[in-house]
């Protein structure tokens, strides 16, 4: 039986990540049922969250939320963050928690394309959450990034 | 059967969130039971939430809240978030959490609008949840707005 | 049977607010069977506000605490209403955090009445949630105030 | 039968506060069973204080930790506290927060002095809270400080 | 039966921290067995050490995570360390948090060796509140620090 994901996104977010995951499922050649759930905003993601996990039955879950730039937006994805340590807390799955924020880069086209790398990426990660856990740890401090790249590993001659 | 919704407001706030709530149900042709709770501010609003929720059997729960312009206000704000947070999780239900903050706009006449499309707008959302999800996520990542104006996609063609 | 209401203050505040609650009551002709408790500062009065609800059976609890000036102070007070959040949602039952923050005004004398005005009003809301929600409702969106002058409704003309 | 207190120190703190404790329960003439668990820092107390509030049957804890001066000093201490309210609200019982911060005073000396006062009375405070809850309420609202020199009381002649 | 020991890490760290657990483990003379689990950063820890906990049977988890030098970073990492205070809490069991923070110190050599310090001197904390919590408690408000030099005790001759 294929493995069910569930992919939560928003209308807030001005860049639509949801195809980013469905390409990166595709291209690492894994074929989940994918249940999707679009909210109005990043605080209302996890307890769709923890439908999807609760009674969809999916045994991961990605979120897919955009902080805008102001200070109370990055109260609101706070908030949403801490609701989703609960929902995993509360099911003891994984939820990949993917957060872009509007000025994390300066043009629209640099934010199109953090929001690509970011969402492809931890789609990627999901699937090795779940499958391949080898792939995790072959990479254990070594400064991966997801959006930005990757800083590199810090490590000592011996 | 018709659905049931609760609406928790404040006595705090400025502006009287309720009717553009009614308003909103009525234009999109929904005409659910409504349950109706005023609450002194809005760190009372997530007991009440949850009473509508688990008690009164409401599908769905509107909190209508302002925050004032001083610190300690945004810090309130945010404990009710995390409350409401708290409630969804308990719940495995979604409580739509309309926040207004007085300094988001300059003068009373703005922040009536603001108020107004804020509360209109979520009212729709709620319906959506509820009842056309694909409402959603035909808007998913498209920058849909509350209150303020919608910021639009930001996309590359291909 | 009597309502049975809890009042939660502390050693640490600077004003002692018990009486203005009870004066409120009397005020209002409510004549509930009130449990006292007092502990050290804001921190403590979450847990003593469980046992109220759950152990002493009170129908509602006020918690009367101050905070400090300083931003340790703000931390603390943060912690307590974080802990009160989660006694009510543990419980289902309200507990109105009357909160002061010394810095609020200027002088000892307006500090005093910053304390009586709020814990008074508060009791006032205690009751109403209790006995007369109509009289909250009635006040929805008006920019009631506890503690300051009320600011007022913001509406516009139809 | 005595009283079961537990105390839960660090290494981490530059004071020994678990002495202080010990001297105010024979000055106020309490007897009761103690006992102590050390942990690394502030973050490992909750858990420490759940297991002897749950599994040693204490009826009381008191939390003796330091936090540094830098910034995420101060947001270690704060999850810390958000942990033990976590502990007090599953338990029903009180763990007395005995937090000093290095930067509230300026030198050494005077930072034990800090230490050693609040340490102590909030040993005393333990007792009260146990065994003479009439001591609290006699002091509600007086400005009573642990560590500090007490504010003193705010009142209006009648 | 040995004891049997969980370490999760990330991806995002720069620093392979893992290695320093085991050495020092093997330091002590401590052969527990060891199972390690790489997540992609912070924020995914606190579900896997969940897990460690409660479908592994180990008996304590030590988290190594790295924060990165931005803003939202820090918030990262607090709602990672929430989360792990909520993993306590529900386990009852220890979840040591190894926290290091890039801008702790200025260049990689030195953030290496911080890195080294920190998880070296934590397991063998871990060590310690498994099998020798005297050992702890000796060490109890003298200053021990993880990572940076101990800062020693203040005390008063008496």
């Amino acid at each position: 039986m294929a493995d069910k994901v569930g992919v939560v996104d928003t209308m807030f977010a001005r860049v639509d990540m949801y195809p980013f995951v469905v390409q990166a499922f595709q291209d690492v050649g894994w074929e989940p049922e994918i249940v999707r759930r679009t909210v109005p905003g990043v605080k209302d993601m996890p307890v769709e969250a923890l439908d999807l996990l609760e009674k969809e039955g999916c045994a991961i879950v990605l979120t897919l939320g955009m902080g805008g730039g102001e200070p109370v937006d990055y109260t609101c994805v706070h908030e949403a963050c801490v609701g989703i340590q609960g929902v995993m807390l509360k099911t003891g799955k994984h939820v990949i928690d993917v957060i872009v924020h509007r000025n994390e880069v300066k043009d629209d086209l640099e934010f199109y394309k953090l929001c690509k790398n970011r969402a492809y990426k931890h789609a990627v990660n999901a699937y090795w959450l779940l499958s391949k856990p080898e792939e995790l740890t072959k990479r254990a401090g070594t400064g991966e990034r997801q959006g930005l790249d990757n800083e590199g590993q810090i490590a000592v001659k011996k």
